[in-house]
């Protein structure tokens, strides 16, 4: 099987018919793209809420779109999710009245409450999938669906937050391995071993396609979403940025951050295990080849893109000692642990430490927090400072260049910007510099011009 | 008593009579100069040990020296202190008789064990005090022995370690303003509640002086000792360097580190609750006119000095997710924490975390803590580095100066230094480079050169 390449389509890249045909096209492409993951159905320009919201806005009866002040109830859900996969099945011309059909039974299925959510969450990759399968083999691509009940991908019972259970790598691979054509397959669903469906986190379908790649070691698994790759910098800011070609695992993980992944982190996991290399492509840009994030490359650059970070806070405290105690430090974030609040860096003195947050997990907490070390620690100074933006070089040409982050330090003082924070691990593929918010942009352009352009 | 002074002289500017005349001239120069704390006689030429160690080894009966590898017994170390003292009176030209008396009834005392030691180790101070006081008397200098129990000056009773009970300062207080003349105190110690002699720790001279300021509320702590001050950088390595006229409590804290203070840092938490400023003077050289440690100053510089803290290690650890984690760097210090090791910095990446620690609290333990991390937290990489030195411009000049970064790591670039660790925190006096040990000579003078010459 070692030539055989996954691919996982994002939401946009199925959103219509139109779109559907360009995966068509992806396929017919290369012979090898025997393995095709389908996300649900993804908003178009028809549509104001995505279709997996409203699938959960008819499992809560309308309480998800109501606790976000949207007026949609569960029967305009039902509405809309029927409409749009008629309007597909319409738009691809294929025979489709036995799907919608058994989408009603599905939504109409009495289930009960705790598991009802997740199995009519997994609703939009399920049908999505045989809708593009049934669309393949119309086209003359021979192709068969399969579904994660088919192949045995069986995962933990922790409902929309599943993970797979090993087991499911053999099922899955003994099951593909007798299909003949291409094997459609649903994102974003498993199995429990009760039987019930249980869906992985929002955005679960990349990992879907990482685990499939994963089982049947697969050459390749190739990501299509909406974007030409990883840019070095965000072209919203500087629209001259390229595409990178190529990342390693470690330095696709630097320039993303925990809800800005470009795609799913735990679906590199295992492609990394088994080095399998993954390629982001864009379904509406075939002439961009993508960002290929392999385990090495050779860096004919010193710095390959800087990452962004915004809404982080600090909380700064001074106190004699602080920063050389051998608890101090480790106290004070038990403190921090407690209100479950993700923390990034840590820049000590001898009597002072700046601990980094993430701004928003600290929303309603600030007072208690403050009250909390204010009793424990009693320290000299304790303030919290908010709004601060991280930018973040990375590169695997940094290690033992010297010099990078002279260059980079030059370049924002010749901008007269001033940097709060500093931190650089022995690693050396990528440092940090924290400042106040409303330097950020002006600070990622000159980084940007001295560093890669 | 606001313009009053009190003097703290270290154990070199009282190791002979050629010294502790000095002292006389110091206090003659001017009449503020109302309080004088004495150390213990410091070795001079004609000494291998300290008086405190001979004493700490009669106390234990030759245990002290003999754990050193010295062969140096009780017996001998008796002779020492006695020949020691009777030498100081004979060149001073004083009566001592009954000083020699004294003190050789103290030490036949029998006193239980774990109170042994103190009483033993404080009669440096105690006699050395008198001494002082006889002579001064001599040169008329109007001058009255203060012992801590007569001023009570009343400590905890944690032995070798004790600390100052409030209760002291009012008494300190009372004593001394019925004294005419010149106090005469012997540091190093205070009595506990139930009448023992307790030290401080060692250098703990220092603290009975910064407790005396404290409580009379002088104008002045002046800490005469052999050095002209606090240096730009370590003099050893660039002989130019200048001692720096005025700094604040912040900033030496910085320059100093941790078994490198120029003097006791309790001593100075009190000086500073009161604003009190402190002095480093050097009794050899009256010409030099000192370090002056004061709360605030108008810095006419940007970088005032440059630290430096050698042997250090670092605890490097890749695992997914570990420097975003809540509770990862936490649970990693609580294993640190256990082994009771000094841990600095903590420069964190998304995957990785670096942890500096003190090498020498390390000894014994690097493959337990190994051990344990990886059982505990089965991290993709674990690896002890050694030999890191850190250097640390500081200055209070330097806040919201950008570009003193930009100039040093620019310096450390022209020198092809590569920088292992940089860590900067928000108060933005201080930032640090660690590098391995062997760059740690050249990287200071090149920033020295940039940064301050």
């Amino acid at each position: 099987m070692k030539s055989q390449i996954v691919c996982k389509f994002g939401g946009t890249s199925v959103a219509n018919a139109a779109q559907i045909n360009k995966v068509k096209d992806i396929i017919l492409q290369n012979k090898e793209r025997q393995y095709v993951v389908v996300s649900a159905p993804g908003k178009d320009s028809s549509d104001t809420e995505k279709l997996t919201d409203h699938l959960i806005n008819i499992a809560t009866d309308g309480r998800h779109f109501r606790s976000q002040s949207k007026e949609i109830d569960a029967q305009k859900s039902y509405k809309h999710v029927i409409e749009k996969f008629q309007r597909l099945i319409a738009d691809l011309g294929i025979e489709g009245k036995d799907i919608i059909k058994n989408l009603e039974k599905d939504i109409k299925k009495p289930i009960p409450e705790g598991k009802k959510k997740d199995f009519l969450a997994s609703r939009g990759e399920r049908y999505n999938a045989e809708i593009v399968c049934r669309y393949f083999n119309k086209q003359g691509i021979l192709s068969e669906l399969v579904l994660p009940e088919d192949m045995g991908l069986v995962v933990s019972e922790i409902f929309s937050n599943a993970s797979v259970i090993p087991v499911s790598y053999r099922n899955i691979r003994e099951k593909l391995s007798t299909v003949e054509g291409v094997s459609v397959i649903p994102g974003f669903y498993g199995m429990t071993a009760k039987g019930d469906v249980a869906v992985f986190s929002r955005g679960g379908s990349d990992l879907t396609g990482g685990e499939i790649a994963y089982a049947i070691e697969a050459a390749l698994y190739e990501n299509w979403t909406d974007t030409d790759g990883i840019y070095q910098v965000d072209p919203r800011l500087i629209p001259e940025a390229k595409v990178i070609p190529r990342l390693t695992y470690k330095e696709i993980r630097l320039l993303s951050s925990k809800g800005f992944d470009v795609f799913h982190y735990d679906a590199m996991v295992n492609c990394k295990k088994r080095n399998i290399p993954i390629k982001i492509r864009n379904t509406n840009n075939l002439a961009s080849e993508g960002t290929l994030i392999v385990s090495e490359r050779v860096p004919e650059e010193v710095v390959v893109g800087i990452a962004r970070k915004d809404n982080i806070a600090y909380l700064y405290i001074e106190r004699d000692g602080a920063g050389e105690s051998i608890s101090f430090v480790h106290d004070l974030l038990s403190v921090i642990k407690d209100y479950g609040i993700e923390t990034y860096h840590y820049p000590t003195d001898r009597d002072d430490i700046a601990i980094l947050l993430n701004q928003d997990d600290m929303v309603g907490f600030a007072k208690d927090i403050k009250e909390t070390i204010e009793k424990e620690f009693n320290p000299d100074t304790l303030e919290f400072s908010y709004n601060i933006s991280i930018l973040s070089p990375v590169g695997i040409g940094m290690k033992n260049h010297p010099g990078v982050i002279a260059e980079a330090a030059t370049a924002l003082k010749e901008q007269n910007i001033n940097i709060d924070i500093i931190n650089q691990g022995p690693a050396q593929i990528s440092f940090h510099f924290g400042f106040q918010n409303y330097y950020a942009d002006s600070a990622l352009k000159a980084m940007y011009k001295t560093l890669i352009k």
